[in-house]
């Protein structure tokens, strides 16, 4: 690793750039595009812009403690890895297998795609004492998901995360001129090997319904993480189903276009579930330690990042990976210094006000 | 046709490209452009933009029924086709037989404008079995109108759509380098075929009221379908003067700058003629899944699409036509199966909220 | 003078791009600028398009009357010109002489800045019949005013316009590459040959109180129109003090930068006026016949407009002022049409909102 | 000094653009970065422009007067300089001695930056009739800061400015291609001169909390200026431990980024003071006499500015920095006559509103 090249990954933002550079543009684009406009995508960062800090000041911030429990795990920072698919497109090498260990270096959960290109076992080998939960999705087969969740438990994935938000797929426009996103397949080392797919292809199955959570929830005994859900009404009717966690999440804006951005959505959930002991995370355009504070002051237990993990595989794989990790992490130590906040107990909603706090007062 | 290039055209944006490379640059702005500062132009896409989805999770979706009844016949989906003028100038070989093809083909309401450069039998031809509206407005010369509605009727056109934002035309600006366009004759193959045009030009009557109404609707049996109303109060006289359906437009922004963009306007005159039996449209800026699902989230039974299916003509006549529909019909279906309805009737308002509806809940 | 020629400047804005390309860029920037950041300057037009139209449909509007009375004369539309200086700097040959002309031949008033180039006699001599106001400012020197007005009386013009925005002039910063504005000095075919002017500056009297708007009523029985209120407490102190009328004005953006635009500003001068009989009009951004319209529905009883003239000057001298009045008045017909008012006694304040309007139907 | 050069430079942002072409970009960026996204900084000036202007029109303002006291000191204007670092980075020769002496010649507070590389006692022998103030903070060795300040005492400062928005610096990221702002050392003739650095690096103490500025206060007889609070609670604990003064201020954007641009937060900060006797002023994004005006009117005794000293500086040592205060004196004064005050307790809250009073009126 070339010490001089590293310093010029400063922000979460450089490793983008670096990656459009290193990347297929058609393997970049599968990462990087949302659907339709892309409105939703940029509106998850565009959304952040919105919150002001307010800081507590004078405060003795020579320790700072980061650490907090997810579903009753200690986790070093309440950063975790949102699932992403086929990541030996962005390192051939490793894949998840580096994302897996960038993960745990740092403390954080690593969440493995079911539609990953390393195996569920191959990820648990390498990183044993890691907190590592496994996203699954109803296929058409439900045998493919009861055989998922199966060798999950074994290899000792401790919870999880359903997607809810993916009926069918999503469009995507964009790259018209690179790829038809819509028509990729999946093949080659970028071939999803826990799964069985047909021509390359996923099958959803686009008739699963809240009994079959229900039922989720009776076949195994992990907890349940809800991932896709925007409004409190579906956050009702998660914690009815015996949901253990909502993780808050327009799909990084890959879905269905004009969902709102997730820090504006994120509250009207928390509040949904209050009193029922059901965690609430959100994912969706995180790129900065001020993010991280601003989705905790407003009620996620944890935020959960996608893309950057790739764009840090795909300039130096686990070291990358890793490195994205290390400087958010300093920057949320930072930015919690700086608002006066010794560790998680002490970030208060009022240290975030939406910008319209300061025109109301000047009306 | 080439199998690859169709690929090409991914949405509907992507055939307004490319007619802008296909046409003539003055028939391509003869139709792209909007009046004045083509603000409401703008606007009709900008306010699309301000609008949030707020989808149910996790219900069945395998099947999506998108039909549903205007004025009483029964179309395979709430999205038919706005009259447009002289539509050889997009396509010289069909034109408007071309797009009633077109609309027939996935079961769209197809109308025909009276500046048409195909005769009102000629599209009844090739169509017999589709759903047929005849657009008019009121010529200086009442006996062209009486003309028009009695071919209409006999051509079995079960409805007319009378634009009423026309007393006169709007101004043009922007393209003046290349076409003036307040001064366009309609000449040569871009002659309108079923009305008398002194000098090229249209002789609208500047003096029609909605004694007008009244008297059409005495004329004929056909039910009125009153294009160009963008307000509630209007709305009421429509209702007043036996309208049977509104079409909230503001003509594509071609007409008078700063009218509102249609997707605002649109529940004022739906909570106006409420109760009534009046059915309400909207046509203006329709180019995605999601904007056909918000209108008709805010009230409207059907929406109308205009230029869309000018672009589909120039780049590849029926089949560029036919194309844009499916498309557009494609992405309603993914639409309504991301936000968890099986049919129209399954649509709820408060699954479409404006922008500032996340910014209340912030402070 | 070449008819192809003119059908290129189809709206006002195409006789500014062509201004731009014939004035020297000294001379150009000194009438386009405003003064600081030029806030105002652009605020002006951007607020116009904070404002949607809401006509009444059929309506017969075969014949439109824009005719009105401004301090009991009667011109022929609501559309006036604002005082401004040194127009030889834009046309060489006939300056005011040619500006007065191109207004009496459209029925609006013309108001002779003080620092005209062409004498107040010179202007009144080709327009015996015109309606021309004098504008007017407090010098040092107040003999000076004295003789302006009484020139001004015996020449025939009908009206005061006192500037009251300008005890100092603004500063100016864009075009500090090609002049230093705030150095301009008045001198050749560019200096005011109705003052005196000490070392080519103008000499404004900073020290000019309300109480010399009580003695300049005293001095003579024209009535006085106070230009550059942007407040309603300071339209309630004109109207204490005898003016007959206000011109809401921010002077185009030319002196303190944040003001309001002055579209957003009148209202409330309206309503502090009400009952008093004083007048109110507005300039300030006018450039399209929506915009004129807006401001009449706003409370405008005239429009007056300033750099377009300068811009139709500079490109065909009487001609091209004309046009640009021609074209104007053109647009504010077809508006009137459009919205469905056959005379300005039709214009309801309703026919103007806000674009917060719709946000707020919305929520 | 060449005059036509001079004329160059009309307003502040001038010198920041020549600034830009004289320096090293690695020293350029030093002072105009911002931290992280560099929202504040932006916001800070995006703030200013949301505030609308409504003067007093003819008042006599032929005599200005823009004195006022601050901490009990006459200054001849309400514009003081807020401390900024190692400033012979801008002007080698000079310094912080050319600023100081700026500002003694137009009768403004020097504040001196604890890491300044011209000693406490340099910077008092030069102006030792100006009013200087020193800027602390804390630093690991409580003795270094002790050491400060009675240096600064004897040497006739005659206020501390306290920073509290600081225990940790910010993270800057923009400037990377350039130079890591983050690992900037200051070395040679930009090494702080007055306080001992290990490594080059400053050390502050991230543990100090309100007691320690009530230890302070103990420990010196200098009024106490806390700089860097931008909220209502803040400011109250400030009063409780005793301070004289508050500086409003985001750290011109380089500490935490998305905290409320100053001009948004100072009336909150005025309204938790009052009745408490103590002062508030504040710096951030200050370009413009209109500026200063808004500060003054929301409630700020007297407004800092500090890279325009920087830049005046960079570009012509103590002339420059002396040109930047005579144009905003100039721009203030000006301001002061259009809006119709003659001294700033002419100045009213009213004459300054948020943009959105006028959409308010509007609805």
């Amino acid at each position: 690793m070339n010490s001089i090249q590293d310093k010029d990954y400063v922000c979460l933002d450089d490793f983008q750039k670096s990656a459009n550079e290193r990347l297929q543009s058609s393997s970049f684009n599968y990462f990087a595009d949302g659907c339709n406009e892309q409105f939703t995508l940029k509106e998850n960062r565009e959304a952040f812009k919105r919150y002001r800090l307010r800081p507590k000041l004078l405060r003795d911030v020579s320790n700072i403690d980061l650490s907090t429990t997810i579903l009753g795990e200690r986790i070093s920072w309440p950063v975790c890895l949102s699932p992403t698919a086929i990541q030996r497109l962005a390192d051939y090498d490793e894949g998840e297998v580096a994302t897996a260990r960038a993960a745990a270096s740092v403390g954080s959960v690593m969440t493995l795609s079911c539609l990953s290109t390393r195996t569920i076992e191959e990820v648990a080998a390498v990183t044993p004492r890691g907190v590592r939960w496994m996203q699954v999705q109803f296929f058409k087969s439900r045998q493919q998901l009861e055989n998922l969740i199966k060798r999950a438990e074994k290899a000792g994935y401790t919870a999880l995360v359903v997607t809810v938000d993916q009926p069918v797929r999503g469009h995507k426009y964009k790259s018209t001129t690179d790829y038809n996103a819509s028509l990729l397949t999946f093949t080659g080392h970028a071939k999803p090997v826990n799964v069985d797919l047909s021509d390359g292809e996923v099958d959803f199955d686009n008739s699963a319904t809240w009994h079959d959570i229900k039922w989720l929830k009776s076949f195994t005994k992990l907890p349940l993480v809800l991932k896709g859900i925007t409004t409190g009404d579906q956050a009702k009717n998660a914690v009815e189903c015996g949901a253990d966690a909502i993780l808050v999440s327009n799909h990084g804006g890959r879905q269905l276009d004009y969902l709102p951005a997730t820090i504006d959505a994120l509250p009207e959930v928390v509040a949904a579930v209050k009193g029922s002991g059901v965690e609430v995370y959100m994912d969706g355009g995180v790129r900065h330690g001020t993010d991280v504070f601003k989705a905790l002051a407003r009620g996620a237990r944890a935020v959960f990042i996608g893309r950057p993990i790739i764009w840090g595989l795909s300039c130096k794989g686990y070291e990358g990976a890793k490195q994205v990790l290390d400087i958010l992490k300093d920057e949320v130590e930072k930015t919690m210094a700086l608002i006066g906040c010794r560790n998680v107990n002490e970030i208060e909603p009022s240290m975030v006000v939406h910008q319209d706090y300061y025109r109301q007062q000047a009306l």
